[in-house]
């Protein structure tokens, strides 16, 4: 009937705003029974769930076989990890699996069977499930003694196929593949003939005693492409030049060029390539983001326009406020942005919106959000108002951070001072009576700003809530030292034991003093700047980071298949001591061993022995992989570790770095420019997304592209 | 009389127009006298010999008193280096500033003394003078025995005032120090934070074993300090963390923290400042160099226009086309633009010029140099148009390539076979005889290439000049090789000995090759947009360049005080063992002399065992710095040395190399954008600077503008 036909009308309307509010795309079913499992699928519990389901599969790398999730990481210290019992990560990973079944199933049952085939994101999501699915069942045939477990290394795909934005950062990325493989087909090219230069300058002579230093670093092939692919990332930089430099001068002149060549111009080449194609396609993205709201609002507009009640005789369709009223009602959407909306529909007073005005009331969401703080309470006294007025002055907040100041000199001065003394001649006196009155004053502060701003002003302002929090834990971490260890008196000593020694209760209060001296940054203008620059990045950069860690995964694992069960525990040796003397290259420690064993030992002492998360984020700089490179280029044996590594080389410190590069300048250049007209305004904070970042230069779409993608909508029949 | 006016104002003219020309201030006096000396003064010879003069005070650092000019850099087998007798260099010198005294009295005589008082770069110059020449006295009043030569530190700022450019760079480069300040100051809060924060994390404990490799990072608040400042640089990177690591894996917290913090973002955030902040003062310099040329022809259409024979009554000022030709004939300038302006002066068939006509005329100046190629000749016969087809065609080019690649490969082949064979194995037939072959193929080649596009064509390709000089150097070289040791056979052994051996010959030969390979780079598109992007970046770099020696150059004569006298070449250890023990931080090596004594020895050793130059250049990448400040990190000894290498880090590393950044990205980005539309025009070669890379963004001054500067002129007096 109508009735029921208005009813599905309404409920397509409510879907396609919140695909408008979630840059969804609309191309789904539209029947009343695929809307009610659409908005099922993406609400906010099965979407938790989803997330929930790829966090476990991901962390289940921390309990099984190969990982050690000790506290130390030193063979000689640490207990055995606990290893789970044969089918209990099994049965954990089967039950994401079937969620995972359930998620492809719902998406592929709604987007329809003409989209499914064209998209290729859901049909290897399919073959990984199945991949996956295999390897689960050989694994337990094998009863978990298997050695090669594929599935592992396919688990980041989880978590890459659920995000839109990780999927478009991915594309961009694959645009500029391209370019940046011009870069590094260069890079080859400059590194093969400076080797054979090399190799041909620097030939073996008769004389032995004078050329001893080049068998280390020409002696053949590999060794030399090995030892200018170190050079490029200068971790052996001065080192292959002296022996040359000291026989000639002139000698230099080739690792110059080399230099300069190669890690000035190339590598720089690669920052200003990935960054200017970079820039186009993050713009991109954004772009069609911008296409799939307006479409999302337009297909509202289309669907409420074939409504019933409209009056067909008008000649532009149009929607009548009411049914929109209807639709309002049902949208899940931030709250500010319906009162915004309800708000501007009462304002206007008409009876019919038009497609242009219909879409003008949803720009609402476009608006950056603007925190408005609380007003401060209004005193009768006299004396209140003086009160409020001197300790809601900034000048009271900048005498407070003088104290902090003056606190973190006197910590500091106290740290000078102790440094050489032994732990037993130590007397915490000083310091517990200075950080005692320090902490009454920030307490006295808190309160006082409490009085002048009211609770909720004071709380509106994150620097307080930072404030006020470390203020109180400080003042509970004094008070539990006061009532375990007494009254700070001379020879107040840090060995008295309690639950931590005194001496540990006095670490923790100095570092959060010190942590807390962090509330000076926006009170200095550019510092502030930089700051807001940064939390926008890491905003912005989430995207990014997800690829990061998908990269990450993939590596660990692989890495932990590649190099495992090599390990030995040594046995007097520390095996610090070891490790730092493998990166040193002295020889001394290697002659016992100089086979591949020595060096499988430095490799997994880097994988095995580290849990997977720690493993990743220390090699965060990829700088010791110059170290271990250095290593392998010496004693040039484990041909899989060296690819391995300059592979992991290049994607995280020379791509990904270039990428983090890119962003940041993309960023700190965008915020630059709308420094001044920003600082007006000082008392609102922004919340920015990429979205925002570029609303300035983005186009918007034309009436007649959003009717043709309407019309091209696989399930959605218009009227017109 | 009018005469002597006439010709004073074709003077005048010419002098601007030359200005103009050069990007030179008009600002300079205009009578007759004046002129002549101004015209004297900016003679090539003039010039010549100013820079002559430049270059040899500079020079004369190495052959100074504690300079090392020697062939090895090695202590202990280098002979002690030529010392020139007192008063030698000093005579020189004294020369040197003569010329320096002439040139600083024109030049303040030609500006006049208004001009003189707010000219700053003038009066430095007059300053450094007289400072230099009070040092020149007290150095030979005390027969050269004197300790510190203020002059020689001096001495850069002869280089830098006289380039005009360079003094530009310099202002944008000052432009942007206090935002650089604001980013290093928020890098010195950075790392004093968390040094404090390490201090108190990483404290002494009872258990001596336990935190022993504490003692070596964070012992006292300098050590921490220097460790975190080299874990900025990355050098330490894995070292610092391993012993925290592997006592509990929580620690890498606080160092990844750091890290990502300071390295990854406020370092970036450093080039992105500058990037920014750099891009707006280079386009503002290059604006005010077109100013100064707009400005320049203006003035000479200003004084041409108040010639007596110009008839007075036209209300607009106008120029007679055969003065302006008068004019042309006396000014110095590139004949490809004379004739272009004295063309355009013919097509014109006015009589007289107006200020915009006038102005037009010298817009030659502004455009891009178009080279054309010579064409082939034409050949008569049948055959000789075939053949002249078949080596003209690109294929022959490619088949070039293609052999030249198999010539390197052949070479390769050989290098891996004979990487393990003692000299006295060797055999060079095989290599002397495919080599043989190849060089008359390159021969053939070239010499068909001449015939198919005749010998000025074949020239006017720098890729064919490069081809043939190295190719006619390979016969050359191949020739006196058979000359010398006969036609390559069955045991052609290496050990022959001539002038050079026979090894030597054949790896020289070899290197060539290798080189004549990178003829194929302008065949290869995107290598071709690189490396001509690289050439661009090398001409706007000169500014760059010269501001980088004359930092050098100060740091070198610096460091060679500082450092002075300190070394004592080593026993029986070899230096550069010893050099790489000192890096690696090996203990043992130092505990026989852990004292101020071990350290001066090893930073002199980079000082003044190095001459100059060598130094400069080898420290380009400011790698090595960061092993000597690891070594004074360890042993925290000389303080000067150590604030010394911060501030070289910070200089060449940080901002010399994030400069370099930003221009080549500037660079890059422009020419990209213009990739396509330079494609069509392949064969047209175009030659760019810094000011015509901007063309497209800059501002043609106004009239207004114009005319107020002219009357601002402090020396002409114009009519109107």
């Amino acid at each position: 009937g109508a009735g029921a036909d208005n009813d599905l009308y309404i409920n397509q309307a409510v879907v396609f705003i919140e695909d408008a509010i979630q840059y969804r795309s609309i191309n789904h079913r539209v029947d009343s029974k695929s809307l009610w499992l659409y908005r099922w699928y993406y609400s906010r519990t099965c979407q938790w769930i989803l997330s929930l389901t790829i966090t476990v599969i991901l962390a289940l790398a921390f309990i099984e076989e190969p990982s050690s999730l000790t506290v130390t990481s030193d063979v000689r210290y640490r207990l055995p990890a606990w290893n789970p019992p044969c089918g209990l990560t099994e049965s954990i990973e089967l039950l994401c699996f079937l969620v995972f079944v359930v998620d492809v199933s719902v998406k592929s049952y709604l987007i329809g069977w003409k989209e499914f085939w064209k998209n290729k994101w859901l049909m290897a999501y399919i073959l990984t499930l199945i991949v996956s699915l295999t390897d689960w069942i050989v694994s337990l045939s094998f009863f978990c003694k298997e050695s090669v477990r594929i599935r592992r290394i396919l688990r980041p795909f989880f978590l890459l196929q659920n995000s839109s934005m990780m999927k478009k950062t991915l594309k961009s990325i694959n645009s500029t593949l391209p370019e940046m493989a011009s870069v590094v087909l260069l890079l080859a090219v400059h590194l093969s003939l400076f080797t054979m230069f090399a190799m041909l300058l620097f030939a073996r002579t008769k004389d032995n005693q004078q050329d001893k230093e080049w068998v280390v670093y020409f002696r053949n092939l590999p060794d030399s492409l090995t030892s200018l692919l170190v050079l490029l990332t200068t971790a052996n930089n001065p080192d292959v030049m002296v022996p040359a430099y000291s026989k000639n001068r002139a000698y230099s002149i080739f690792f110059i060029l080399f230099t300069v060549l190669g890690n000035l111009f190339l590598m720089n080449l690669l920052t200003a390539i990935i960054y200017n194609q970079f820039r186009g396609y993050l713009l991109k993205s954004v772009q069609s983001s911008l296409f799939r709201r307006r479409l999302g609002i337009r297909a509202a507009f289309e669907v409420l326009s074939s409504l019933k009640e409209t009056p067909a005789s008008a000649q532009q369709s149009c929607v009548s406020v009411g049914a929109l009223l209807q639709v309002l009602q049902k949208v899940e959407m931030d709250s500010r942005c319906k009162q915004a909306i309800l708000r501007s529909l009462k304002m206007c007073s008409c009876d019919q919106l038009s497609a242009a005005q219909f879409q003008k009331l949803f720009e609402e969401l476009d608006k950056d959000a603007i925190k408005q703080h609380p007003s401060s309470p209004e005193y009768q006294s006299y004396f209140m108002q003086k009160m409020q007025f001197a300790f809601g002055h900034p000048y009271f907040v900048y005498l407070g951070n003088v104290v902090a100041l003056a606190n973190i000199i006197s910590i500091c001065v106290v740290l000078v001072v102790d440094a050489d003394k032994q732990p037993s001649e130590r007397d915490d006196f000083f310091l517990g009576a200075i950080n005692c009155f320090f902490i009454l004053y920030y307490l006295l502060e808190m309160l006082l700003k409490i009085l002048a701003m009211g609770l909720k002003r004071y709380l509106s302002y994150p620097s307080n809530r930072f404030d006020g929090l470390l203020t109180v834990i400080l003042l509970i971490l004094e008070i539990a030292t006061f009532a375990v260890y007494g009254f700070p008196h001379p020879g107040w000593r840090p060995e008295f034991m309690g639950l931590l020694s005194l001496w540990d209760m006095v670490r923790l209060v100095n570092m959060l003093i010190v942590f807390r001296f962090l509330r000076i940054i926006p009170n200095m203008k550019f510092m502030a700047l930089v700051v807001t620059t940064l939390l926008d990045l890491v905003k912005n950069l989430r995207a990014f980071a997800g690829i990061l860690v998908v990269v990450f995964y993939a590596f660990a694992i692989t890495g932990i298949m590649l190099f495992k069960g090599a390990v030995v525990p040594l046995g007097n040796t520390r095996y610090s001591n070891f490790l730092q003397g493998a990166q040193k290259n002295s020889k001394a420690e290697f002659t016992g061993g100089c086979t591949p064993f020595s060096i499988k030992k430095v490799v997994v002492l880097y994988f095995k022995e580290k849990n997977v998360v720690s493993w990743c984020s220390a090699r965060f700089q990829a700088e010791v992989i110059y170290c271990l490179l250095y290593v392998l280029s010496v004693h040039l044996i484990c041909r899989w570790a060296k690819i391995y590594f300059v592979a992991w080389w290049l994607i995280s410190s020379v791509i990904w770095v270039n990428l983090f590069v890119a962003l940041l300048l993309e960023n700190f250049i965008h915020k630059w420019d709308r420094r001044c007209q920003r600082e007006s305004l000082s008392d609102i904070e922004y919340q920015r997304t990429v979205e925002l970042m570029f609303r300035d230069v983005l186009e918007e779409p034309t009436e007649e592209e959003l009717m043709e993608k309407l019309h091209q909508h696989p399930h959605l029949l218009l009227c017109r």
